[in-house]
């Protein structure tokens, strides 16, 4: 139906004939002549229809915004002086010779240019008309990119695409999972996976070698913190491999993903033990951009006479840190006192802070609430974290774990808030990561997932689990972890060792797992792998603000669909062909109840 | 861990080292040698371990069937008449100089060589060792390199890979919808897609103009025939188009596919109407590659004095169709018995036939238990369907799809059974479908789905809608429907009217379609697409006996995961989660009940 898409007009192109189809995304008369900017998926050209073509003109004169036409016309320059560079195809206009409406369009509840005037609810409701903006489908295009990218590099490396199922049986992710019930299997439910992790353990033990899905999972979790019921992620497994083998591939992924699609070259992966992560950046996925470090000044507080700080400097289980960000001493109070109450979300009681205005002067230089306590100590304090005049320090003192969090979160507040960025893009592999974590009860839980194989043997592990290290590695790009993977156990009798240590006796582990637990006894190679969030890789290369920018049709926070009207109400038939019910019973009526 | 893969080996590598990591396939000692041959995805290499290596070879000693290996060794020519010109890697061998178990294996439920002895279920709950089976290998790394083509193909046609929702609202392809009860939204529930239709039409209405998606679909449906609960599409949608357009570049699509996957260039797609497929070949999913066609007798039977006969061929709704075979008339009584138990499962009542001795006879020269009747129109009747000495002629009488049903079995039938194929592949284009069939009472349904296009005016179609025929296309090969699309309706006005026909109210409409009814009014453009089923695109080009063998992990006929015991039991707590209860109280204890 067209020859061009108007996106790809320009003025090499003068003087040809060309049909369009697209939208009116704008409508202009000016000087007894119609100027339609035309959209379509490409781009927009602007189109003149004058009254010379009666009929196109008296068709252009009834077209409103976002009628869909189809217009022939020959493409020339414009006049001088109504050129746009700014705009692909701002040299040029097509003047019509046809112009054919194709459907029309009814006022659109919002127009494309105002989408900022209404709330996400309405842009969601007419989810088809906010994806018309081009921003939206520059998004969607490059995710499609990125998909093609990955694809075409694994399959270049024999990877095979292999499909798991969606209907299976709950996995041990540990998130909620969502059911649904069998009609044929009564009381009996699928579960919708949280990955495809024993399925792709599974075909290695088949000896399919190199596998790779872009696959769907599920969550049925509360949906804080900017997270989608379904998600996409890029799901890696390999046979015969270590940890630098998986790592090393993945990194070449992603390198020519960067380069093939954003043309950017990243810089090289750190490796950092997450010990030493938590310890220099309060995190397990530093965002390595911003050039801030917590500093350790336990040993410097032991003795002070501030039972805020020397508390947690002499407590097992307790830490101080100081923060030190250049040219900070220029925040207002005003500022600092916002900064205490964001380190509030992250349990913090407060925010000491020392501002260095004077160094030179001693502690008479220094301007802070808490200086008085560190008379005998500023100075090492001081040259600890390298200050100089203009600096601020702030300081962390509580359980490590609150501190790790509250100082993590700030670091990385200031360094937006003060644009401290020192690189467009800094990736790193985190490693060494521990193999459980403890809730407060002293229970452990796997910190990764229970497959994930440990670095020392089943005795050891079971002499002492709380320190066992796990053969796990999460890619981290900017403070967001992309992927994380491990090395996984192939060994039935480790397998039952970490079930063991989590507490999940045999004939649990039997029920649940059994048959990973007799694949492992029948032959099945050493292997690891790794996946990455698609939707976050996709949000973090287009610079999209929510996850729900870089999905399709996305849902809300409460996991609804505002267009479709998902979840919806079924009939009781239905419900009884599932064999369940509501707890609610007036709900639906149903002809026994 | 390897330098290759045992698949690769061959003779020019002769004298180099190398190391492969697999499964013992088969262990034979043999003159105080241990042959091993070794497995991985890529093929079996002979692995010699001789007792000059002590080590190796006291590990290879303990080495049983399915144990994981790494071996190093060096390529040599295996001695003269020890050769195997049948097997890739059968000209050498490698001499090992070590040997070590990666993991060791209990003896395997069934060996490979032996999958055949043991039951379909068996195979299924070790489905991670019945994968290891070199043609399940070879068929699944097929499908992925069918999608690999299919990806390549579509991204270089500009189509954008875009993922639609799997918790989503019932869609209306009719079959029954799997549902997932959300936790947040008391008493409500998602449907799991049967297709992603309506969203590929809503990217249309966005303008994404080219879409497309490899997805997965579901149909909670007793799965005869074949099928699976969940399945997979090639999903293919594109604006401003027309019928051409969409079956130009999907059969290119297929070519490239057939041509790069099986090096197989496929003859070219005739296209045939629905009526003209019904009535040559009783089916709107032909085999091209069998020679044989109904042929339509009803005008010579009016008269004759056998009721079987005359009353179709006098009834509006009755057809009488005649089948030559040509050489059939060796078929014995007992093969004809059989045949018309076979027509039976499709409704006939019986299965008439005409043997052609010696044509030259008259009636003499026929053989058929009905011939008696024909006197007067036998020359006409074997004229008509060309007969010759050595042919048998079937017959089918009864209402027109019966006999199409049935005598278009027959015909596939007896394709096989006595190997008439003219070709490899006979692909083809079935078009003009009527927009909707009627069931005994007359109620109209739609023959596709209730989004296509007619191809008559929204009055023509108010006026006639049993006449009329819809825009609507299925790609069919060797008699199995790969694929089926349609112009869509872009016109609220028609979609209104197609609903009205369909007996879906203007209330009904908005409840469950408003979403669609709203898009079509705010500048839809004209659009059309198709999907094909994967799963049975690549049992064709694989040859696979059942859809099980082209799924990594299939379910069986009761929609059941032998392997992971899925569905499974879930606690009261989950339910209570999610708002329901069993509807069988005594099934999972509750504190309340």
């Amino acid at each position: 139906m067209r020859s061009h898409y108007c996106g790809q007009l320009n003025e090499t192109q003068v003087d040809q004939e060309v049909t369009l189809c697209g939208w009116v995304h704008r409508r202009r008369d000016h000087g007894g002549v119609i100027f339609l900017d035309m959209r379509d998926r490409d781009g927009i050209a602007q189109v003149v229809v004058d009254p010379d073509t009666p009929e196109a003109f008296a068709t252009a004169d009834r077209a409103r915004n976002e009628f869909v036409l189809r217009i022939r016309g020959r493409i020339r320059l414009r006049p001088e002086g109504t050129q746009n560079p700014n705009m692909p195809t701002g040299m040029i206009e097509v003047l019509a010779k046809q112009v054919e409406v194709l459907n029309t369009a009814a006022t659109p509840p919002f127009q494309l240019d105002e989408h900022g005037k209404v709330g996400e609810e309405v842009r969601l409701k007419y989810r088809y008309i906010d994806l018309r903006r081009p921003e939206m489908i520059d998004k969607l295009r490059l995710r499609s990119r990125i998909s093609h990218s990955v694809r075409a590099f694994l399959e270049g490396q024999g990877f095979l695409d292999i499909e798991t199922p969606i209907l299976t049986r709950a996995t041990p992710e540990g998130a909620r999972d969502y059911l649904v019930p069998s009609r044929t299997h009564e009381g009996h439910f699928f579960a919708l996976p949280q990955s495809p992790q024993l399925f792709k353990q599974l075909l290695m033990v088949s000896g399919f070698d190199r596998y790779y899905q872009i696959a769907k999972c599920f969550r049925d979790e509360d949906l804080r913190a900017d997270r989608q019921p379904e998600f996409t992620q890029i799901d890696i497994e390999a046979s015969f491999v270590e940890e630098d083998d998986v790592m090393a591939i993945t990194e070449r992924m992603v390198r020519q993903l960067f380069s093939e699609v954003l043309d950017v070259k990243l810089p090289d992966f750190p490796r950092m033990p997450y010990a030493e992560a938590m310890q220099r950046y309060g995190s397990d996925k530093p965002d390595l951009r911003i050039p801030l470090e917590l500093v350790d000044v336990d040993d410097l507080m032991k003795e002070v006479d501030f039972k805020v700080f020397s508390g947690p400097a002499n407590a097992d289980d307790g830490r101080v840190a100081a923060l030190k960000v250049t040219g900070g001493a220029r925040l207002s109070r005003k500022e600092i006192d916002e900064y205490t109450k964001f380190v509030g979300i992250y349990g913090a009681r407060g925010l000491a802070w020392i501002k260095v205005n004077e160094r030179a002067k001693g502690i008479e230089g220094l301007q802070s609430p808490i200086v008085k306590f560190m008379e005998g100590i500023v100075e090492s304090l001081l040259d600890r974290v390298g200050a100089e005049d203009g600096d601020i320090i702030f300081f962390g003192a509580d359980k490590a774990r609150i501190v790790n969090e509250a100082i993590g979160a700030l670091r990385v507040k200031l360094g937006g808030d003060l644009d401290l960025y020192t690189a467009e893009w800094a990736p790193l592999w985190v490693v060494d990561f521990p193999m459980f974590e403890a809730d407060d009860a002293g229970r452990l839980s796997a910190l990764h997932h229970p497959f994930t194989a440990p670095s020392c043997t089943p005795d050891e592990l079971k002499a002492n689990p709380a320190a066992a290290l796990s053969r796990a590695y999460d890619m981290v790009l900017n403070g967001t972890e992309l992927g994380g993977g491990s090395i996984r156990i192939h060994d039935r009798d480790m397998q039952r060792q970490v079930f063991e240590v989590l507490g999940i006796n045999d004939a649990e582990a039997e029920e649940k797992f059994g048959f990973l637990l007799d694949a492992l006894q029948f032959g099945a190679p050493p292997h690891g792998g790794l996946a990455f969030g698609l939707d976050r890789l996709v949000m973090l290369m287009t610079g999209a603000r929510t996850i729900r920018e870089v999905i399709a049709f996305p849902k809300t926070q409460s996991a609804a669909c505002l267009m479709t009207d998902a979840p919806g109400e079924v009939s009781a038939d239905q419900l009884k062909d599932l064999n369940i019910r509501l707890r609610q019973k007036a709900k639906v009526p149903t002809s026994e109840e």
